[in-house]
């Protein structure tokens, strides 16, 4: 069943349930929003990667350091001259190499060099920094059900 | 206080603590995907509104309505020539106007109009369905420490 089918057959949510439920997206849409700023107020700093260039190192580190330059293109969504360019800066600050595939020399395989581990390994640490630091103070069970809940509708998303 | 020396000062978070918090991030970012994929299979079909094009009818309705092109390219992250191919597009489609201010003849505003208004209000609808049915059988208890939770994040983030 598809999204626009689900759609059109849920019934329309009303009273306290439609107030909850619509609390619940803005809050979600609110961090969404609040996590772009802090991301763009990171990068306007000289000498930071932009955020095509994180993401590509966060993916090829959840790819497990190796991928084609074409998995990761889709994994970030980016076009293929961006996608080079992306890389050419990475290759250039010695965080990835690139090289052919021994198995089909068409294939460009994208590799994240130590350097470039250790540069995820510090921004992971530092952005569980700022998680932590932003959830002090909330209990260890209201962050549990605000996960489950968050994977309840992904999940769900998914399925659409 | 810059997300930097927060991140430097902040102590590192240490078992159990640590793994309910990246467990929240963990489905944040997870729900973030699962939304992403979903906009995408949408934007698959044809016919439909691009990742920009939706963006900018709910950034100008936000806006109430009417906002400048320039304010409008910052809110929704496109660059002056992206702006213009977006805006020349949804003009065709008959759900915006742009006109110059009688204030300032520099200033292009672009405006929502009733056509743009209803589909606007259709898609905040079929969010709210879509939305609704995946969170079917959660509690309206968790709905709300899920909602306050992502505020939390969300607040300490912009202050950060």
């Amino acid at each position: 069943m598809s999204a626009i089918d689900i759609a059109a057959t849920a019934l329309p949510l009303t009273g306290e349930r439609a107030e909850r439920v619509e609390d619940l997206t803005r809050a979600f849409y609110g961090l969404l929003g609040a996590e772009r700023r802090l991301k763009g107020r990171d990068q306007q700093r000289p000498g930071q990667l932009s955020h095509a260039q994180v993401r590509s190192l966060m993916e090829l580190a959840k790819g497990g350091g190796t991928m084609s330059a074409g998995a990761l293109a889709r994994a970030v969504e980016l076009n293929p001259a961006s996608m080079t360019a992306t890389l050419d800066h990475l290759e250039e600050l010695g965080v990835v190499r690139r090289g052919r595939s021994d198995e089909d020399r068409r294939v460009v395989l994208v590799r994240l060099t130590d350097e470039g581990q250790e540069v995820v390994a510090e921004r992971r640490e530092r952005w569980q920094r700022l998680w932590g630091a932003a959830l002090d103070g909330v209990p260890d069970a209201d962050l549990a059900v605000a996960a489950r809940t968050l994977r309840t509708v992904a999940g769900l998303l998914d399925d659409l």
